[in-house]
Protein backbone atom coordinates (compact mmCIF):
# COMPACT_ATOMS: atom_id res chain seq x y z
CA UNK A 1 0.00 0.00 0.00
CA UNK A 2 1.21 2.99 -1.21
CA UNK A 3 1.63 5.41 2.39
CA UNK A 4 -0.29 8.99 1.71
CA UNK A 5 1.46 12.08 2.21
CA UNK A 6 1.38 13.22 5.89
CA UNK A 7 -0.83 9.89 6.94
CA UNK A 8 0.94 6.69 8.39
CA UNK A 9 0.12 4.00 6.32
CA UNK A 10 -0.59 0.15 7.64
CA UNK A 11 1.01 -2.59 5.59
CA UNK A 12 -0.24 -5.87 4.96
CA UNK A 13 1.54 -7.60 7.92
CA UNK A 14 0.35 -4.57 10.41
CA UNK A 15 3.31 -2.89 11.08
CA UNK A 16 3.18 1.07 10.29
CA UNK A 17 5.32 2.23 7.21
CA UNK A 18 7.53 4.91 8.34
CA UNK A 19 8.16 3.63 12.08
CA UNK A 20 11.64 3.38 12.65
CA UNK A 21 10.63 0.68 15.71
CA UNK A 22 8.17 -1.19 13.52
CA UNK A 23 11.22 -1.86 10.78
CA UNK A 24 12.84 -3.15 13.81
CA UNK A 25 10.80 -5.33 14.45
CA UNK A 26 10.60 -6.70 11.10
CA UNK A 27 14.28 -6.50 10.40
CA UNK A 28 14.59 -4.00 8.31
CA UNK A 29 16.32 -2.09 10.19
CA UNK A 30 19.39 -3.27 13.06
CA UNK A 31 19.46 -2.81 15.63
CA UNK A 32 21.43 -4.18 18.97
CA UNK A 33 18.46 -6.65 20.24
CA UNK A 34 19.04 -7.20 24.21
CA UNK A 35 15.42 -9.17 25.23
CA UNK A 36 12.85 -10.95 22.72
CA UNK A 37 9.88 -11.97 23.65
CA UNK A 38 6.54 -12.88 22.07
CA UNK A 39 4.75 -9.03 23.33
CA UNK A 40 7.40 -7.30 23.02
CA UNK A 41 11.37 -6.74 22.31
CA UNK A 42 14.37 -4.23 23.84
CA UNK A 43 17.21 -2.81 21.98
CA UNK A 44 20.21 -0.68 22.50
CA UNK A 45 19.25 3.06 22.22
CA UNK A 46 21.51 4.29 19.37
CA UNK A 47 21.85 7.66 21.20
CA UNK A 48 21.91 6.65 24.90
CA UNK A 49 21.67 8.99 27.84
CA UNK A 50 24.33 6.89 29.10
CA UNK A 51 25.53 3.74 27.70
CA UNK A 52 23.25 0.54 28.05
CA UNK A 53 20.15 2.41 27.52
CA UNK A 54 17.64 -0.15 25.87
CA UNK A 55 14.12 0.51 24.60
CA UNK A 56 11.56 -1.56 25.54
CA UNK A 57 8.82 -1.83 22.68
CA UNK A 58 5.60 -3.92 22.31
CA UNK A 59 5.68 -5.55 18.98
CA UNK A 60 2.05 -3.98 18.16
CA UNK A 61 2.38 -0.56 17.16
CA UNK A 62 0.59 0.78 20.47
CA UNK A 63 1.22 4.84 20.26
CA UNK A 64 1.09 5.67 23.84
CA UNK A 65 1.04 4.38 27.27
CA UNK A 66 -3.25 4.73 26.86
CA UNK A 67 -3.41 2.72 23.89
CA UNK A 68 -1.47 -0.20 25.80
CA UNK A 69 -4.14 -3.29 25.90
CA UNK A 70 -4.97 -3.89 29.85
CA UNK A 71 -4.00 -7.90 29.33
CA UNK A 72 -0.27 -6.74 28.41
CA UNK A 73 0.73 -3.97 30.53
CA UNK A 74 1.61 -6.89 33.50
CA UNK A 75 3.54 -8.94 31.18
CA UNK A 76 5.47 -6.02 29.49
CA UNK A 77 5.98 -4.14 32.61
CA UNK A 78 7.50 -7.61 33.55
CA UNK A 79 10.25 -7.22 31.09
CA UNK A 80 10.75 -3.64 32.38
CA UNK A 81 11.26 -5.09 35.40
CA UNK A 82 13.88 -7.27 33.98
CA UNK A 83 15.93 -4.86 32.23
CA UNK A 84 16.13 -2.75 35.38
CA UNK A 85 17.68 -5.33 37.55
CA UNK A 86 19.53 -6.36 33.80
CA UNK A 87 21.22 -2.85 34.23
CA UNK A 88 22.82 -3.40 37.64
CA UNK A 89 23.65 -7.29 37.25
CA UNK A 90 24.61 -7.12 33.70
CA UNK A 91 26.57 -3.78 33.56
CA UNK A 92 26.84 -2.73 37.26
CA UNK A 93 25.35 -0.15 37.33
CA UNK A 94 24.44 1.30 41.17
CA UNK A 95 20.78 1.78 39.82
CA UNK A 96 18.48 2.24 36.80
CA UNK A 97 15.78 5.14 35.02
CA UNK A 98 12.59 3.75 34.08
CA UNK A 99 10.33 6.24 31.53
CA UNK A 100 7.96 6.73 29.25
CA UNK A 101 7.15 10.06 27.38
CA UNK A 102 3.61 10.09 25.51
CA UNK A 103 3.33 12.70 22.55
CA UNK A 104 5.13 15.09 24.17
CA UNK A 105 8.85 14.64 23.70
CA UNK A 106 7.81 11.53 22.12
CA UNK A 107 10.27 11.01 20.00
CA UNK A 108 8.87 7.92 17.76
CA UNK A 109 4.80 7.74 18.28
CA UNK A 110 5.07 3.83 18.94
CA UNK A 111 5.45 3.25 22.65
CA UNK A 112 8.78 2.89 23.96
CA UNK A 113 9.54 2.42 27.67
CA UNK A 114 13.67 3.85 28.14
CA UNK A 115 15.64 1.72 30.81
CA UNK A 116 18.55 3.41 31.22
CA UNK A 117 21.93 2.59 33.88
CA UNK A 118 22.61 4.98 36.71
CA UNK A 119 25.51 5.86 38.70
CA UNK A 120 25.78 8.09 41.43
CA UNK A 121 27.88 11.20 40.33
CA UNK A 122 27.04 10.56 36.66
CA UNK A 123 26.50 13.76 36.15
CA UNK A 124 22.77 13.80 35.22
CA UNK A 125 21.00 16.83 37.31
CA UNK A 126 17.41 14.90 35.85
CA UNK A 127 14.39 15.68 34.31
CA UNK A 128 13.25 16.42 38.07
CA UNK A 129 14.90 19.76 37.99
CA UNK A 130 14.00 22.27 38.88
CA UNK A 131 10.67 21.56 40.73
CA UNK A 132 7.77 24.37 41.03
CA UNK A 133 5.37 24.25 44.19
CA UNK A 134 1.76 25.46 44.45
CA UNK A 135 0.62 29.09 45.38
CA UNK A 136 -1.88 27.45 48.34
CA UNK A 137 -3.18 24.63 49.38
CA UNK A 138 -6.36 25.36 47.62
CA UNK A 139 -4.32 25.32 44.71
CA UNK A 140 -2.81 21.76 45.44
CA UNK A 141 -6.58 20.72 46.35
CA UNK A 142 -7.73 21.82 42.72
CA UNK A 143 -5.46 20.15 40.73
CA UNK A 144 -6.15 16.94 43.06
CA UNK A 145 -10.11 17.59 42.22
CA UNK A 146 -9.98 17.66 38.83
CA UNK A 147 -7.61 14.88 38.56
CA UNK A 148 -10.30 12.91 41.29
CA UNK A 149 -12.92 13.84 39.07
CA UNK A 150 -11.61 11.72 35.62
CA UNK A 151 -9.95 8.89 38.24
CA UNK A 152 -13.58 8.37 40.12
CA UNK A 153 -15.94 7.80 37.03
CA UNK B 1 9.33 -0.62 68.73
CA UNK B 2 11.92 2.10 68.89
CA UNK B 3 13.94 2.64 65.98
CA UNK B 4 18.01 2.21 65.94
CA UNK B 5 20.38 4.73 64.74
CA UNK B 6 21.08 3.84 60.90
CA UNK B 7 18.01 1.42 60.85
CA UNK B 8 14.82 1.27 59.46
CA UNK B 9 12.59 0.01 61.56
CA UNK B 10 9.67 -2.48 60.97
CA UNK B 11 6.59 -1.41 63.20
CA UNK B 12 4.27 -3.65 64.32
CA UNK B 13 1.80 -2.49 61.11
CA UNK B 14 4.07 -3.57 58.40
CA UNK B 15 4.90 0.06 57.92
CA UNK B 16 8.46 1.97 57.99
CA UNK B 17 9.36 3.91 60.85
CA UNK B 18 10.35 7.28 59.06
CA UNK B 19 9.61 6.87 55.71
CA UNK B 20 7.40 9.70 54.54
CA UNK B 21 5.19 7.51 51.81
CA UNK B 22 4.38 5.16 54.49
CA UNK B 23 3.37 8.23 57.07
CA UNK B 24 1.33 9.34 54.04
CA UNK B 25 -0.36 5.46 53.77
CA UNK B 26 -1.16 5.53 57.24
CA UNK B 27 -2.56 8.93 57.42
CA UNK B 28 0.01 10.45 59.88
CA UNK B 29 1.04 12.69 57.20
CA UNK B 30 -1.47 14.49 54.93
CA UNK B 31 -1.35 14.70 51.25
CA UNK B 32 -3.58 15.29 48.41
CA UNK B 33 -4.34 11.90 47.36
CA UNK B 34 -5.98 11.38 43.68
CA UNK B 35 -6.69 7.32 43.53
CA UNK B 36 -6.84 5.02 46.10
CA UNK B 37 -6.76 1.38 45.69
CA UNK B 38 -6.29 -1.99 47.27
CA UNK B 39 -2.45 -1.80 45.94
CA UNK B 40 -1.70 1.75 45.77
CA UNK B 41 -2.45 5.06 46.19
CA UNK B 42 -1.81 7.94 44.19
CA UNK B 43 -1.34 11.82 45.37
CA UNK B 44 -0.21 15.09 44.29
CA UNK B 45 3.71 15.66 44.74
CA UNK B 46 4.43 18.30 47.08
CA UNK B 47 6.96 19.35 44.60
CA UNK B 48 5.70 19.52 41.44
CA UNK B 49 7.60 19.18 38.22
CA UNK B 50 4.72 20.89 36.91
CA UNK B 51 1.63 21.04 39.14
CA UNK B 52 -1.07 17.91 39.00
CA UNK B 53 2.57 15.90 39.02
CA UNK B 54 1.42 12.85 41.07
CA UNK B 55 3.52 9.98 42.71
CA UNK B 56 1.96 6.34 42.64
CA UNK B 57 3.22 4.38 45.67
CA UNK B 58 2.37 0.58 46.60
CA UNK B 59 0.82 0.43 49.84
CA UNK B 60 3.56 -2.05 51.07
CA UNK B 61 6.95 -0.97 51.76
CA UNK B 62 8.67 -2.04 47.96
CA UNK B 63 12.11 -0.64 47.72
CA UNK B 64 12.57 -0.68 43.99
CA UNK B 65 10.71 -1.82 40.99
CA UNK B 66 12.75 -5.14 41.46
CA UNK B 67 11.14 -4.97 44.73
CA UNK B 68 7.92 -5.17 43.57
CA UNK B 69 5.69 -8.68 43.52
CA UNK B 70 5.45 -10.12 39.59
CA UNK B 71 2.03 -10.37 40.83
CA UNK B 72 1.25 -6.76 41.49
CA UNK B 73 3.11 -5.79 38.55
CA UNK B 74 -0.42 -5.62 36.18
CA UNK B 75 -2.52 -3.88 38.66
CA UNK B 76 0.23 -1.46 39.36
CA UNK B 77 1.26 -0.36 36.18
CA UNK B 78 -3.04 -0.72 35.24
CA UNK B 79 -3.15 2.64 37.68
CA UNK B 80 0.26 3.91 36.19
CA UNK B 81 -2.14 4.39 33.22
CA UNK B 82 -5.24 5.65 34.63
CA UNK B 83 -3.34 8.06 35.69
CA UNK B 84 -1.05 9.04 32.38
CA UNK B 85 -5.04 8.96 31.04
CA UNK B 86 -5.47 11.62 33.65
CA UNK B 87 -3.42 13.65 33.11
CA UNK B 88 -5.16 14.56 29.84
CA UNK B 89 -8.50 14.48 30.65
CA UNK B 90 -8.34 15.84 33.97
CA UNK B 91 -5.82 18.25 33.39
CA UNK B 92 -6.16 19.18 29.65
CA UNK B 93 -2.09 18.32 29.09
CA UNK B 94 -1.02 17.52 26.05
CA UNK B 95 0.86 14.04 27.08
CA UNK B 96 2.36 12.66 30.13
CA UNK B 97 5.95 11.57 31.33
CA UNK B 98 5.55 8.06 33.59
CA UNK B 99 8.84 7.53 35.81
CA UNK B 100 10.80 5.96 38.14
CA UNK B 101 14.16 6.22 39.83
CA UNK B 102 15.70 3.34 41.71
CA UNK B 103 18.05 3.78 43.43
CA UNK B 104 20.10 6.49 41.82
CA UNK B 105 18.31 9.66 42.17
CA UNK B 106 15.33 8.63 44.28
CA UNK B 107 14.61 10.64 46.75
CA UNK B 108 12.23 8.31 48.76
CA UNK B 109 13.44 4.35 48.92
CA UNK B 110 9.88 3.65 48.50
CA UNK B 111 8.97 2.66 45.24
CA UNK B 112 7.14 5.36 43.18
CA UNK B 113 6.32 6.29 39.76
CA UNK B 114 5.74 9.65 38.70
CA UNK B 115 3.15 10.64 36.44
CA UNK B 116 3.36 14.48 34.98
CA UNK B 117 1.79 16.33 32.68
CA UNK B 118 3.13 17.42 30.10
CA UNK B 119 2.44 20.26 27.61
CA UNK B 120 4.26 21.25 24.50
CA UNK B 121 7.02 24.22 24.91
CA UNK B 122 6.66 23.45 28.70
CA UNK B 123 10.51 24.50 29.01
CA UNK B 124 11.07 21.35 29.90
CA UNK B 125 14.54 19.96 27.89
CA UNK B 126 14.41 16.62 29.93
CA UNK B 127 16.19 13.53 31.47
CA UNK B 128 16.95 12.66 27.67
CA UNK B 129 19.64 15.30 27.09
CA UNK B 130 22.13 15.47 25.99
CA UNK B 131 22.75 11.92 24.50
CA UNK B 132 26.14 9.96 23.59
CA UNK B 133 27.27 7.93 21.42
CA UNK B 134 28.95 4.33 21.29
CA UNK B 135 32.65 4.93 19.70
CA UNK B 136 31.92 1.84 17.34
CA UNK B 137 29.63 -1.23 16.66
CA UNK B 138 31.45 -3.13 18.73
CA UNK B 139 31.44 -1.09 21.91
CA UNK B 140 26.85 -1.10 21.19
CA UNK B 141 27.70 -4.61 20.72
CA UNK B 142 29.73 -5.57 23.95
CA UNK B 143 27.30 -3.78 25.49
CA UNK B 144 24.30 -5.66 24.43
CA UNK B 145 25.98 -8.55 24.63
CA UNK B 146 26.24 -7.74 29.01
CA UNK B 147 22.91 -7.08 29.24
CA UNK B 148 21.35 -10.74 27.21
CA UNK B 149 23.77 -12.79 29.24
CA UNK B 150 21.83 -12.10 32.47
CA UNK B 151 18.29 -11.96 30.33
CA UNK B 152 18.85 -15.12 28.88
CA UNK B 153 19.82 -16.47 32.15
Amino acid sequence: MPSRPGARALRQDGRVAECVFCEILSGERKAHVVLEDPIAIAFLDARPVFKGHVLLVPRAHVPTFADLAEECIGPFFSLAKRLAVAMEAGLGAAGSFVAMNNRVSQSVPHLHVHVVPRNHKDGLRGFFWPRTKYESDDEARDYADRLRAVLDG
